[in-house]
């Protein structure tokens, strides 16, 4: 595990890519029959005939996808993505079946813990695009991390 | 579908309550194994061994389980639960298989859209309570609301 990243690895401005993700229309039926069963995400004639104009992807399963994302990126973080909270969830646009998503994440703070001192507190903005470069999801996530033993 | 919401309908201070949800150790290690493939969340016998001492559920899986609790609740809003945002996720404590939880909701406040008269934006903070009565999710949800045509 040589190339997992401690917190003395992690630096205020890295950033980092994950791999690609594209979208089905099966994949967006089945995770909102399970967990997000309204019309717009689960029936692709009735959508045509709600403000999306069609079927969207549930923003809890872009969500879900955006953490696979994360832990196939070149952040890997020692012990696990451990996350402590998530502020400002956005979707300023929907992603539909055949859109192929990308995470990127950029480090915005880095603060020991007072609690735990070895561990950290790196906070990250994460920002998921689409294959036109237009952002489907952000957030800005807390992800707890262990120093260096 | 005369029980349905309207912003008229809602008002600072109300309280909405879901139904309830139990956890197992299937569905906290199927949701993992797309989604978050981590030992703690994939695996029983690893996951006694990380800080978690045992297996948990994925936050996302949690939020996703949240996510089918909101439309088992009873704030049915007018043309669906559409989520413009969300503040301050949090997982005080973790989930495990046999966990029940329920999902309570208050709305924090209400205003109107100035691009969209029609509608307006309901601030609902929303916490997941374990079956002892702990808090395992909260957030602050924006929703986009139509008002009565």
């Amino acid at each position: 595990m040589s190339n997992e990243r401690y917190l003395e690895d992690l630096h205020v401005g890295d950033r980092f890519h994950s791999a690609s993700y594209t979208f089905t229309e099966a994949g967006i039926i089945e995770f909102a029959r399970q967990f997000d069963p309204q019309p717009f995400h689960t029936d692709p004639e009735a959508a045509k005939r709600t403000i999306f104009g069609g079927l969207i992807a549930s923003g809890w399963y872009t969500a879900a996808i955006a953490m696979r994302l994360r832990l196939q990126s070149d952040a890997r973080i020692a012990g696990g993505m451990i996350g402590m909270g998530v502020e400002e969830v956005r979707w300023p646009r929907p992603v539909r079946a055949g859109d192929t998503i990308q995470l990127e994440a950029e480090i915005l703070e880095i603060r020991p813990s007072h609690s735990h001192p070895d561990h950290g507190i790196v906070r990250v903005r994460e920002t998921a695009r689409n294959q036109a470069g237009e952002a489907v999801l952000s957030m800005v996530t807390s992800l707890w991390v262990p120093r260096r033993p």
